[in-house]
């Protein structure tokens, strides 16, 4: 069992009671349905409101149901709603426009290399054939996307999309709206999951929640310990989607995965990404797939908390144009465009134990690209900054400038012959359109990878039905999609693929329901 | 959720019915004690025979418990009866009379090396503190062991003793007959453990078992399908100790770890070492730990089934005084005693997709060191094979003999400077003695890395109490030692060590039940 620190555990101690008083009530993960009055009744009821819950709410919902999706916290939208809004859609139209071969065997292939080849490909495969359906139902809800595509660290060619506002919430706030719109559904917040209601041959029929429920970040193990909230028991005739995303904020859980995660260390996530949902639905039988692996997003930046407003800066504009640079040495040190695990493997060498961060560089060409947001929002937070001469950020950093200088003319040579001979960072016209780190002036930003993506999760089949330990087959009555779910991304997952894994399971969970 | 065969969906199709009826029963995974009757009544029950089991039966009997030990198969021992008997003891009596320098600092640090840093500290120090303790029980249970030191892959000094007989039998056999003859205990064979039965607070207070059960290796999921044996309710006042292995065998659920892993993947396990115990732990709320890390033994021969007689040649040959030899190029081609996983993902990727094999080779005097039947056995089945000259050899596996001549020269060069420059083997006289590839006859077996050991399993903490996800404390009732426990061994676990392991936290449960 991984150490949690002793002020954690006095923390702990201090909510013993509380935790030990929910113990009994949590003896079982299931209370049968003939203990139950139900207090409401949908036909599919929903937890979490992310990507994938409201992709399968608003399928749900189409097809005639009556959908209610619960959301824990007062603000909706989980982590969707505070990412970079990078969307993968291999074989997409604008690829077409622009000249950029894709195909299905591409997207997988990319994935696989980076998922070090534990992917379930059926679940890929079915990414692939559907994120241009899951694409066009954004449109059809009003997202709006940048007319350009990108290219995510670890894909052999551009085919994402970045949200017209470059973040996740030009994706969300449009379905919200419009699944609100629809007929005979609720998104309800503050509710919290509690426990399945099964009937007597196992199926999922219900749930047990807690509405008024509020959310508290001080706690060590918020699902164990809070008990706010006035319980209410739903029913739900067709069946129950778990989209509540992943555990990156479960402090106890990740680190029994992974003893090198203290408590404090940094996440992207938004503080209610825990384990809850996830490790009950192992107590009725759901069948646990690659849970050990977590990923580190390797754009963050340790001079601000989470997410930031400094990533995009690295996701769209240093890493794609730049390069990133160990002060130490004023060396390039990996591909800036290779997949999240190679690069955050290669700068937690370069960070070593004395916080010798990267930084990450490019120039006023390559800052252009991005939306002006993402530029604007780090220079006025401090993290991001300016400088008129290479010399001036060379000496700002403490980077030796001699070997900096040449660092950056071997950079710019590479890009004129399209050829990183060092790291392998793709140099194509398409990728990096010729910019060179040669106008000034040059922007900076110190880098650090923060915890991002819990790969693993619940096993899924094609059509998103949660797989039983026990018979091999679905456990009647229940879906999953998004990032509760794993084997789709094997060992590390591409960036921008998280988009289109939440919708397409969503989607499909809201067609097979 | 990875493809199991067409032929393997037909076998499972087939069983459907059976699969089905069972669900229902299987809905929950507990019962509560209140609506049981009991047939039998005892201390401390045990699910499984091997190290772990009897460590934890000896120990809980020697206090005074009743204790029963049950084993589903017809044989005693599990995979412990048919190990190789490396049984890794840092800081031993015999370490010290050769002058070896060993510490727990520096038995913990390569662990972790191999564990790639994600071994759960605590646990390792108990096996450190602990080790000692244990060797002496198996001593005093009757175990007899060589008078000499083994190193085994990825351990930085010689520490492991073998047994005298070449296998875990040596071990298990001594402690079964101990067991056997104390008071108040049994051990009951061709007894499968189904449910475990819970009071109303959550602690394990019994189990319902099958007895007169008979496992079927033919049936894709045994744990499923298998209906035979009559229901038995039995009562365990003092615990539980869950110490039925891990998972190896379990065509199902490993697959969804790797999916590279098919039906046909071989394995050095019994038929018997599948995810039961492990799935029906999770489903009353243990805590999952690292179970995507499967590990392969590098050591095995591609020219048998299972562990077979040829994997103690290169264990404790081979690879300690010898090379091993990709055929195509008659090079090396890594450190023949690294740890499991960088000799197996080396071996992969020589094997590749043609099967090319590697050829694992020493001559006479190294052959000196193994005793007789492994080296006979292995020579009768027609898997190892002698040749008067490398020349001999070299064509028999078509290996380019000019290049063969030139790595063998070289490899013994390195063994005269005891410096390996090219791999970095360990070649200081107290780990390989001078002995070169000199004197004929030479010997050669092909290698293969096969399905070996799951790393992963339940989270335990220093007492060998099971952790609930819900309370982050003990299950009540509930306790886990060897293989069926995560956290231990990281991402992969060095050899002989299982031993340690498997002998200490289940000393440690029967302490502490």
């Amino acid at each position: 069992m991984a150490n949690i620190s002793r002020r954690d555990m006095l923390k702990m101690s201090v909510v013993g009671a509380g935790a030990l008083a929910l113990s009994s009530v949590n003896a079982n993960a299931a209370e049968n349905e003939k203990a139950v009055k139900f207090d409401e009744e949908w036909d599919v009821v929903i937890i979490g409101s992310g990507f994938a819950g409201l992709s399968a709410g608003i399928t749900a919902a189409k097809r005639g149901n009556k959908v209610l999706i619960l959301e824990k916290m007062g603000r909706i939208g989980g982590n969707s709603v505070i990412n970079g809004g990078i969307f993968a859609v291999p074989n997409n139209d604008l690829q077409k426009k622009e000249g950029i071969e894709d195909s299905n065997e591409r997207f997988i292939a990319d994935c696989m290399k980076a998922g070090l080849n534990i992917n379930h490909v059926d679940l890929l495969t079915q990414i692939a054939n559907r994120a241009n359906d899951v694409y066009k139902l954004t449109l059809e809800c009003g997202a709006q996307y940048r007319d350009r595509l990108e290219i995510a660290g670890g894909h052999s060619v551009p085919r994402t999309f970045s949200t017209a506002n470059g973040s996740g919430s030009g994706i969300v706030h449009p379905m919200v709206d419009y699944f609100k719109k629809m007929d005979g559904v609720e998104l309800r917040t503050r509710t919290k999951f509690d426990e399945f209601i099964l009937s007597d041959s196992g199926r999922v029929v219900g749930l047990k929640v807690r509405e008024g429920y509020k959310f508290d970040s001080k706690l060590l193990s918020d699902d164990d310990e809070n008990t706010t909230g006035e319980v209410k028991y739903i029913k739900a005739k067709k069946g129950i989607v778990l989209a509540a995303g992943g555990f990156c904020r479960d402090v106890f859980f990740r680190q029994q995965q992974d003893p090198r995660l203290g408590p404090d260390t940094d996440s992207t996530n938004h503080p209610g990404a825990t384990a809850g949902v996830l490790l009950k639905a192992f107590q009725i039988g759901a069948t646990p797939v690659q849970v050990s692996w977590i990923q580190f997003g390797p754009w963050a930046c340790p001079d601000e908390k989470g997410f930031g407003v400094g990533s995009m800066y690295n996701v769209n504009a240093s890493f794609r144009y730049g390069i990133s640079v160990n002060p130490k040495t004023g060396k390039r040190y990996m591909n800036e465009l290779a997949d999240r695990k190679t690069r955050a493997d290669a700068m937690f060498r370069v960070i070593g134990t004395d916080k010798n961060y990267p930084i990450n560089i490019c120039d006023s060409e390559a800052v252009k690209n991005l939306l002006p947001n993402h530029l604007e929002k780090p220079l006025e937070a401090g993290i991001l900054k300016k400088f008129d001469t290479l010399d001036d950020l060379a000496k700002n950093y403490n980077i030796p400038v001699k070997e900096f200088k040449e660092t950056v003319a071997k950079y710019n040579e590479y890009v004129k012959n399209e050829k990183d001979v060092e790291f392998g960072k793709p140099l194509d016209k398409t990728v990096v359109n010729d910019i060179t780190i040669s106008k000034p002036p040059f922007y900076a930003e110190r880098g650090v990878p923060k915890l991002h993506h819990t790969m693993g999760g619940l096993l899924i089949d094609t059509k998103a039905r949660v797989i039983s330990t026990m018979t091999k087959k679905p456990i009647e009555g229940l879906f999953a999609a998004g990032e509760i779910t794993g084997g789709v991304h094997g060992a590390s997952r591409l960036g921008s693929v998280a988009i289109a894994d939440c919708l397409t399971f969503g989607m499909i969970a809201g067609e097979n329901i």
